[in-house]
């Protein structure tokens, strides 16, 4: 999917939701056990649930991953769940030297080699451009590149300054921009403060942001919209937890569609307001 | 495994020789393609050829990943291959938030969730202590951080200097050592000069360093050995291609014992020479 397409559905649905599928078993209404693949069952629920009502879907690579063969054969069926026009995004968090990057991104963009055909893949900077770069040569396929991230962590490296003064997570805001456009370059962002946001706008006026963690309420996602979007939205907020546990009884697909739906209408309402 | 018997088998096999089963499809022998798996039937040979001479295998999980389900049940299958009183490395490069670190150390280390149950997994440092820590929480398995790694590209964040001049590489070596011991953190180190690897050594005195890309030939391992090694050899270093591919012919398994065989004499030399 390219950048005209996602805006064009960002137009067309008033959102810029994406859902986290971060499925895990011991989290799942009791009630789904039943199935073969209760995973995918859910899943399969959540995804119908939501679909109206978010641009993107993002499965958590490690809780397919932890369930070994199993769980890469439920990531690719839920995969073909997900309809083309749903921007897709594997949430890997890979990146190696340069050959080792290739096959990573084959194994997320190269479907008649892994079955996996996802337009973006989040990728980890520490190796710096040439673990990057073989990520982007990909016609329509997207890197999502962690600059600022919201855990408690990103303190120990990222916002460590440099003789300049220039922390990390901006160097590498900066730097990346060398090696790919704003056409197929992403950031993860986990900020949700006004001068945060405001300088990662100015050092990536262009790029789409991926903000992770933003509840409905409690006024952050004003914040993000009102700090952090641009001429084309230039926004992806990631809803899991809130959505797909909604509830854990058997009205698990109705407490997503609510809560989707709720985001979904504050989103609405701030792409009215924002999006000039 | 854990450092005592780690360090038994250095001893014991006098090498501290790891084998990367880096895989590729397309540069196995052409014969080979005759079987069912041929990437697995090359595991197998390439295993049993070189198994007296290395301490550990390392399959970089991208090759396998690259491939989807399928080369997941091949890593599997390979992993079968290895005996216990091999160390085995995910050459994975994870690195996540809390949960979902927790969730990447389950699928690399819990045999009875995900199948595999290897020693130990690569971990990227860019996300700090709470993307590291969950990795640690399993008896006996170990973290390799990457620290300063050897391609090209290391040289766009690692090297870069905080206000006090301290590069970002030797601040991952120093504060990660808050975060687990010598008996559970290892360090990817693509250094083989003097003063880097003594820099290296006086910051991680005696952690476990895995050491890629060194050849046999050219004095590099020379370098490495006596400028890396401590009380317990406290190496590993890694090689690929140089072994599994030291031929595309029938005879691709014969040369790989030699290769190994070749590294291992001189690694017994260095170990003899260095190890008081």
């Amino acid at each position: 999917m390219n950048r005209t397409q996602l805006f064009e559905n960002i137009k067309v649905r008033k959102s810029f939701l994406c859902v986290g599928l971060d499925t895990d078993i011991t989290k799942i209404p009791k009630h789904l056990l039943k199935f073969d693949n209760p995973v995918l069952e859910f899943n399969r629920q959540i995804i119908e649930a939501t679909s109206e009502f978010c641009v993107a879907y993002k499965p958590n690579i490690a809780f397919y991953e932890s369930n070994g063969v199993k769980g890469w054969q439920t990531l690719q069926s839920t995969m073909d769940l997900i309809s083309s026009d749903h921007f897709t995004i594997a949430d890997a968090k890979r990146g190696d030297i340069g050959n080792t990057s290739a096959m990573y991104a084959r194994a997320f963009f190269k479907k008649e080699e892994s079955g996996f055909n996802f337009d973006s893949v989040t990728v980890a900077p520490y190796m710096g451009a040439d673990s990057v770069t073989p990520f982007l040569e990909f016609k329509n396929k997207w890197v999502i590149l962690l600059a600022l991230t919201s855990n408690e962590g990103s303190k120990d490296f990222q916002f460590i300054k440099d003789t300049a003064g220039e922390p990390l997570y901006e160097k590498v805001l900066k730097n990346s921009q060398n090696w790919g456009n704003a056409d197929q370059l992403m950031f993860v962002v986990g900020a949700t403060r006004a001068d945060e946001l405001t300088n990662i706008r100015r050092l990536a006026p262009d790029n789409f942001l991926l903000v992770p963690g933003v509840g409905a309420q409690g006024g952050s996602l004003q914040e993000v919209a009102k700090y952090g979007m641009n001429k084309q939205c230039g926004l992806l907020v990631n809803s899991s937890r809130a959505i797909i546990y909604a509830s854990n009884g058997e009205d698990f697909a109705e407490r997503a569609y609510d809560e989707a739906k709720k985001v979904q209408q504050e989103m609405s309402m701030l792409l009215d307001k924002y999006l000039s």
